[in-house]
């Protein structure tokens, strides 16, 4: 997805909200804006923006000195997403279709976003989730809710590329990964962390604290972006990436950034921002499960 | 009212809704975004909001290379205003409060601003004016309506300067104006427009089309700011500034930047930005008769 006009104030409220998030004093505060500031003339517009937002983040954590931000929110998100994983897992036992249960959570998760959404109460969110029934989603669906489609290519698959978002949706994305591990047990799983810090982007210590190791095999993409910027990304990321049958894509960041690329990929997100939204032709909060390139 | 950080990425949003507004091609918005970024730096948080905002509209005006590029807009804008007084002023004839109806008229004639709320639907919200019963804006009104104080100091004042704001915005003031004239014949009443095109703030020509000058004296303010920041302001209007015994303050960008002056000045709009609102301690699109410095 190319960057709009309208991405540029969104890239200084996103700054703004993090340093806020990161209760960075006011004088850094304003030193990160006038170095995003800097930057606009130098972006491209046919870039995606999270080629934007990597740099953005660049800046915050040279501005604030300190090379994670969001260690701390990440450990909170893992923590309580571990807390209601038991409920997450009995919601799935009780489904008549644990295969539809465990995407919808997984999608849920991506609810779990301080980039898109930095008001979030999480418990909250989380709650909701515990909460839901059956149909819980199925009111939200739309042409881009594909299930049938994303079970056909699962079906089919000897290998998946897991793309993860965010710390604490992690556990969201494991309930999945769980559910395609016992269904299909033949299939190889390979699961993405970023390579450094990026906003509250899962690395390879939250796979770890939220038990991905023991499913999949982790690795790390390489990359700073919070999204997947190929050319930034590792060789090891790009080996598998070439190689799997089935790339499932988790998060807005992964989706804007990949989102033109051949290969067989399933984006799995909420839409949180009203230009993706008039871009793919779907409304605000939208419930995404779309087979790229189709 | 200072700048807050909230308001930088607004200062990129108005940006760029005016240049879509005034059909800016991609490259001369581009150029826009660019010049208003190469601003930040420069920015005073210290300043209040209307004077980044003068520089941004002086940015559109030269990249566009277009003096008045609300020019047709504000045409627009008196025309329908025009269209709908008649009926404004029925409403006034049938009150049993001639002078509150009036003062709600004038303030409800502030929805048209097309810096704070762009994609402005004028005729339905003149509709809704029009078809306002007494009681239209009472369950609006807060501790920031205060009727009596208002009534009171124009008992008591011999000159009254009316800060108008926006073009068709003039007419509902008119209605005040005409108000004002009918009760207090012997109070002097001063007019002031902006010097040069500021959005769609009205100029001498609006209040000539809107048929102010025939019952105010209208005075040019010199500056091109989308407020009144006295600093940027002409003698004329300063001498009339000092002498009057009551202010009239319309709009926000008037509130903004004249909040703290030490004047006897009535603050009159709609609220239409969240950060004001937190910062006076309203909630948005409340209705404001305020006093300042009480």
């Amino acid at each position: 997805m190319k960057t709009y006009f309208e991405c540029i104030p969104c890239f200084f409220k996103q700054a703004m909200e993090a340093c806020k998030m990161i209760n960075l004093p006011a004088e850094k505060t304003k030193a990160v804006m006038d170095a995003v500031a800097l930057e606009i003339p130098r972006l491209d517009m046919t870039a995606s923006p999270p080629e934007m937002a990597m740099i953005i983040y660049r800046i915050i954590r040279e501005k604030s000195n300190n090379r994670d931000p969001y260690l701390r929110i990440k450990r909170k998100s893992n923590e309580t997403a571990l807390a209601v994983y038991p409920g997450l897992k009995k919601i799935v036992k009780r489904s008549r279709n644990r295969l539809l249960k465990a995407v919808e959570i997984a999608i849920a998760g991506n609810i779990i976003d301080y980039g898109a959404l930095s008001d979030l109460d999480l418990n909250k969110e989380i709650r909701a989730v515990l909460n839901s029934e059956e149909k819980t989603l199925e009111k939200e669906k739309n042409i881009y809710f594909n299930f049938d489609g994303f079970r056909d290519s699962l079906e089919k698959a000897k290998s998946v590329f897991y793309l993860a978002d965010n710390a604490g949706e992690l556990v969201f994305d494991r309930i999945l990964i769980e559910e395609i591990r016992d269904m299909y047990p033949d299939i190889k799983i390979f699961c993405a962390v970023r390579g450094y810090p990026a906003i509250n982007d899962c690395l390879m210590q939250d796979a770890i604290t939220c038990g991905i190791d023991r499913l999949a095999t982790v690795v790390s993409n390489g990359s700073d972006a919070p999204g997947t910027l190929l050319e930034s990304c590792s060789r090891e990321f790009l080996d598998i990436w070439k190689s799997s049958d089935l790339i499932i894509s988790k998060g807005q960041g992964n989706f804007e950034s990949i989102a033109d690329q051949k290969e067989n990929i399933f984006f799995l997100f909420i839409v949180k921002c009203g230009v993706l939204a008039r871009d793919i032709g779907c409304r605000l909060r939208d419930v995404i499960l779309y087979r790229g390139n189709l």
